[in-house]
């Protein structure tokens, strides 16, 4: 691949020299910006004047060209100031994977004393001021030391261009292994790392490279230092270890090998306020941070996740290439990865969005119950789920179909699994924002507590002993009811957790767009649905979705068979607790005077704790002696 | 009052010289304890042979019985190495509120030049190292360093002496302010302190002295350093201030006025994590650290508390007496006060007892809503709450009753209190606990999110008026089913508090008893009830209430009721979050197989996150490709 080379400084910085020297040591052509200007340029800086930009943009256009010209048929390298970001844009337009810039980097004090000694240059020396002003240091270059030696400079522009991969991933567990996969398979070439752990991770990277033909040019590392070096500066890499301790050891297993300004994307699912205090950590040490939520399990990691990264936006531009090409795609054919906001915002969303997720599927997993007490078997479970599917238009609804219909030795595989519900702690965070920030995510709870009490194993079967059965009473409930009941229950987990992620946006100041976070959801990750696609338009116009006029009518709609569904599984002693906690919340959230004062009495009897009134605009608190 | 002066340390400290020019000081008699020994003990001591405790019992005795005989009398002063806790056990006996301790301490090496220096002495120099061996510091003393001039000495002893309070009680709110009452009337002498602030917080102390007169002998401060003087070392301090980063400013003020081995106790709500925090940040002050929660309200606090204190058993043995006398008598007379375990437990069963009270006031409130749904106005609600106070016998249906008995100008106060139910923590972190300790706590869940979803009091507003309210169903619920839908909730609410104390001891190593858990909430506090009361006999034989017959057969009994007040309250809307969530735990933990196999499937499907499988002992991770 051809490249272009960018040599950028202010005047005396260099450029030329080292343009020459480089340019001869990898036998490419040099060309010297300085002498594409035009003559009323030259003009006018040999009288004194510095360029303004009307000045200078044909001139940087004219590089551009050149640029562009030349890499139809070779390398080449090109010395030009480019002070600014935006002239740096000018002259890598069109070309910028195919540009690299080299940096000269040195003090006022000590280019002034350089200039000053040199008499054939038409700049004069005290407008090198001027270019200190305006100078915008450059975040994706190979910054080099003038004070070092010709020979060390040209050294190093070398090893660094040589660093050939521009992208590296860390960490090759399920997750990581899809990504390099798609990362590859978008043409990107990539570093893989894995550490070696004596008789358990053993050339991971090496072998996975043999596995897939793709990854041929993919380069393998289990040497941390020697992966660090192989790719460009600034280097992006992205880390798919586990949450918790992990990360920040491997933070601190890459700190020593890591440059100014290069960048790690946290694509695990890290608690945000971690990503948050990581984020300032790496700062105090130059390194950029991008927290990134990244879901769609395996599969999505391979075909096209949904990403949801999080950071300083200047920073996300410099990546945004690499996650927005490899993430997938909404039916616009947009990517499902967008800027989410400050740093922390990518992980909180990610953690609700694995909350909604929890809600999903505990909400299909009592769908299921309801089937099965109904007498179905699970072919005709998946029949009965099959048959909602083009309403519906869920991810996680298709693959419970799947799942349903799997058989092993012609028995049914769900029905030969241990009922004791994992979970890694994106449901539990998620309760726990919630109850921190004041919002009320019930059904999130009612998932989180619905998969702690499977673990009561053991006491489950003892207490289902201890207690009577009760008369059997026949379950009337129709598979449309159900179909109703499970898409009310959807609309409120979908409202919870939206309003989780307002609540979060108001409180932390994210300024989070909830159109932009429905549309990266629609596709690549696990709550794919119909149900959110219309919730990107829903959100560009409110962010209450209760207030949306269709949605009120599919309540009002389906409110009659919700109760049905709840009321006849409690007469069953059917546990639907997600089902319930739906019409317990919805008639909660729509309760114009709750008993909550009854609530205040009780407070303000027993600790003093004062009320207010009804009506009184004055906010005053009262205290009554209740006795 | 007549008190026992005890000088203690080794041999040739100084007792007897000290001891001699404090009596005349103080015009009080001496007495040597060393002329008191038996003959064969100065003849085991001449010979050179360290005594051994049996020789020492008699002796201990015969000063035991001499202090009690001239307490009858007169104050004195006692000279005794009383090198062990359990000699000066024995020398206090039954006079441990009339005895002060000094200790003359110095190093090995000062005092065995000391004894070196002395002929006329029967206590060969040789021996001190064996007196130094068994030395174990005192904590309840007046602790003098030896190389003080001798003038110094008694002047740091007599002001040590005249530091009259026995207990500080720092902070002057509510609680604060009733339990300085309640010690006084319990005969504890006590320096109360609040700090000042301009035009806030003025002379609060000394104006909360004037107004009561059972106060008349505490002492009034707004000064943090003479509080501080004012109270007998060690001192016990007890910190009644808000929870929180107060608490630490707090500790932070007094922490230059404190000596060595003093004692402070927070009796706010703070969190148990912090507590856990403070107590080894002030371990390494050397000051003892008791948190301590306090459950009953203004009323409780003046009357007898709860106080569930938490830390070193060692020390709390010093702060026993005041808080045991202080708290509320169970049935039994026993305080309700008791050692609960190391630090941290004590706020954390507090904690959880305002979890429990959450949802025992939530219950409340829906049971009202119901009533008044079945058209009760507050009198005849008051009514029926009262009809089941005997069977109940809680303080909250007590408190509520009175509640909805109440009027101004003629109109029912509870019905002018605005619904927005504030909270202040405890509710949050308990169920932050739960959720991070892997307890399904849904009923606190329930209580809390309602009281978050209260505070959306202008959403709830409009979306009342966005939906359809449906058909007037007529509400078919007797007094006596909601009676026992009530009592069935509590049953689940109480086994989930104690679960979530039983899972926090195993996790934490903590060790609690259940049932003085329960004992000491059956008194004092806002939960007791007769419930409380079974349950200190339940959890003597189990852990499990749900495994006790009685609880169980009134479970058998009572869920029908349940059922239909449930399943009547959704059929007309109304909201009852925790009654209904009451039964789908019960239906949940009562279920042998539960739906989780299926969730797992689905983990498994898109995560790759394996399963294990019914009745697979090996408990063997499998993964399916499930497509």
């Amino acid at each position: 691949m051809n490249r272009v080379i960018f040599i950028m400084g202010v005047s005396g910085s260099g450029k030329s020299t080292i343009g020459e020297l480089l340019a001869k040591d990898l036998d490419i052509p040099f060309f010297d910006g300085d002498y594409f200007h035009s003559e009323s340029n030259v003009a006018k800086m040999s009288s004194g004047q510095p360029l303004n930009d009307k000045d200078r943009k044909g001139w940087l256009e004219t590089l551009n060209n050149l640029a562009k010209r030349q890499l139809t048929k070779n390398s080449c390298i090109i010395a030009c100031s480019a002070l600014k970001q935006k002239y740096r844009d000018k002259l890598s337009r069109n070309i910028v994977n195919e540009s690299k810039w080299v940096y000269l980097s040195g003090s006022f004090e000590q280019i002034f004393e350089r200039v000053n000694k040199r008499s054939n240059h038409f700049m004069p020396s005290e407008l090198l001021k001027s270019q200190f002003d305006i100078l915008e240091n450059p975040i994706e270059a190979i910054q080099i030391d003038i004070s070092l030696s010709l020979e060390n400079i040209i050294k190093k522009i070398k090893s660094n261009l040589m660093n050939t991969s521009e992208f590296g991933l860390f960490g090759l567990g399920v997750m990581g292994k899809s990504l390099c996969r798609n990362l590859v398979n978008n043409g990107f070439k990539i570093s893989m790392f894995n550490r070696h752990v004596n008789d358990l991770e053993e050339d991971v990277a090496t072998n996975f490279k043999a596995q897939f033909m793709e990854l041929s040019n993919a380069i393998a590392f289990d040497n941390i230092s020697a992966f660090v070096n192989s790719i460009q500066q600034p280097r992006r890499i992205m880390l798919m270890v586990n949450a918790g301790k992990t990360i920040d050891d491997v933070i601190e297993d890459l700190l020593p090998h890591l440059s100014e300004n290069d960048i790690l994307i946290d694509g695990g699912n890290s608690n945000y306020k971690k990503t948050k205090e990581r984020y300032e950590y790496l700062k105090t040490k130059s390194i950029h941070f991008i927290g990134a939520g990244v879901s769609g399990g395996e599969e999505g990691a391979l075909k096209g996740p949904s990403i949801m990264p999080s950071g300083d936006i200047e920073i996300y531009k410099k990546v945004k290439l690499y996650l927005e090409t490899i993430s997938a795609k909404d039916k616009n054919n947009l990517p499902c990865c967008t800027y989410v906001g400050p740093e922390g915002s990518g992980h909180f969303i990610k953690m609700v969005h694995n909350g909604i997720e929890y809600v999903e599927m505990q909400l299909l997993a009592e769908v299921a119950t309801i089937l099965e007490a109904l007498g179905q078997n699970p072919d005709e479970i998946a029949n009965t789920l099959e048959s909602w599917k083009d309403e519906v238009g869920s991810y996680l609804l298709d693959i419970t179909t799947s799942i349903f219909r799997k058989k092993e030795s012609n028995e049914w595989l769900v029905n030969k699994i241990l009922d004791k519900a994992g979970n890694k702690g994106t449901g539990n965070w998620t309760t726990i924002a919630s109850a921190e920030l004041g919002v009320p995510s019930t059904l999130v709870a009612s998932a989180l507590f619905t998969r702690y009490m499977s673990f009561y194993k053991k006491e489950r079967l003892q207490l289902n002993k201890s207690f009577k059965k009760g008369n059997y009473v026949e379950l009337k409930i129709t598979p449309r009811e159900l179909f109703e009941a499970y898409q009310f229950a959807r609309i409120i987990n979908h409202y919870q957790g939206f309003k989780l992620i307002a609540e979060a946006s108001k409180s932390y100041d994210w300024n989070m767009n909830l159109s932009e976070v429905a549309r990266i959801w629609t596709a690549g990750c696990i709550i794919k649905s119909k149900l959110m696609e219309d919730l990107v338009e829903t959100f560009k116009k409110t962010s209450n979705l209760l207030s949306n006029k269709k949605i009120i009518n599919v309540i009002n709609q389906y409110k009659p068979s919700t109760k049905v569904v709840v009321l006849q599984s409690i007469l069953n002693n059917i546990s639907t607790p997600a089902l319930s906690e739906a019409i317990q919340f919805f008639n909660g959230i729509t309760t114009a005077y709750s008993s909550a004062n009854v609530i205040q009495a009780q407070r303000d009897y027993f600790g003093a704790h004062t009320y207010q009134r009804l009506g009184d605009t004055s906010k005053k608190n009262y205290h009554t002696n209740w006795k």
